[in-house]
């Protein structure tokens, strides 16, 4: 496997609420992509109908902590008393078969994968107005008026981080943010910086 | 017409017997488009069938002159004994109304433009191989051997400036680059730099 022919890794972020989990599943719903979802590692048990290594790789908190320590680890929290993260090996596999490899995840995350993986591409889904991220918020929560706007404030915090991004997609309808991420894809891959290397290797041969 | 919706400047370069033509053909052939081809200024007399403001804005020598005297040329050059340039009025007009403008001119003419429009997109079209060229330039010339080698020389040097360009396209086959090119102005109309204020606009705005 060339250097030349790996995949990008591409970082799907936002707020809660902008919709990145209905981008990512449109995205894999295309008839052709060269696409590969990254598993996360979790400390939490398997729920029902839930498989190892497809939906989750479940682990030990030992497990979890020591993969912390050794920095196989592209990006964590804590959340609820249990760990999530992105292990490092696992992308970077998907990554030398040739594969784009997308992981969605929140903006704390994302800024850690920036420190691992600077080469890898960073796109901030935006809700079309606040309006429209509220009525999200609202629709899904069963909370109360006090956790929504909590939730909102939390966004607009969030909405500051925007231009530690590449790209900015708006979630307008999910088929058009879809269909930005796809052209981001393939513009990336034509980037000179990515590929003057190998244009100047194929220049030499005759 | 706000800022926010002004078209982008697509500057489509690369040696001579690269494609950049047939390239430049089959994007405006496309069914859905919003590109504009920026006419050129010339000083030599028009052909049989060639129309002022369509094939070429044809002026005199003096009128060119004056263009250059006044900056209002965003690239020019003089090529046996006629001179040939991009009007910066009617570029800057057609981005005002929110055409992406497309230019397609040598590499020297490309150095110029990025001094004078740096937000410009940048796409240097190579062959697929040095061969490919080599076929091209012979197919293409009623040449000698000589003025062959010659031009590939300068394909050779003009290679050399791949790495001022933001993009590296590769016309294996014409479709895929006029695709490339497409996914390219896309994603750069969702690059962060260019769309960051509209968005922080936006979410302004319940």
């Amino acid at each position: 496997m060339k250097l030349d022919d790996r995949g990008l890794l591409i970082v799907i972020s936002g707020p809660s609420g902008v919709g990145k989990g209905t981008v990512r599943k449109a995205l894999f719903a295309r008839e052709k992509h060269n696409l590969e979802y990254s598993v996360s590692m979790t400390t939490r048990l398997p729920r029902v109908g839930e498989f190892d290594g497809t939906d989750y790789f479940f682990v030990t908190r030992k497990q979890f902590e020591n993969r912390i320590k050794e920095e196989k680890l592209l990006e964590y929290s804590e959340f609820v008393g249990n760990y999530y993260g992105t292990p490092i090996d696992y992308v970077e596999d998907r990554l030398n078969e040739g594969k784009e490899v997308v992981l969605e995840i929140e903006v704390q995350g994302a800024m850690q994968v920036r420190e691992k993986m600077p080469d890898a591409v960073f796109v901030f889904i935006v809700p079309p107005s606040k309006g429209a991220l509220r009525d999200r918020i609202t629709k899904r929560a069963t909370e109360t008026e006090d956790i929504i706007n909590k939730r909102m404030d939390k966004a607009e915090r969030e909405f500051g981080l925007a231009h530690k991004y590449d790209y900015i997609v708006v979630n307008d309808n999910v088929e058009n943010a879809a269909d930005r991420i796809m052209a981001i894809i393939r513009a990336e891959h034509a980037k000179t910086e990515r590929t003057i290397h190998k244009y100047m290797k194929i220049l030499e041969v005759e």
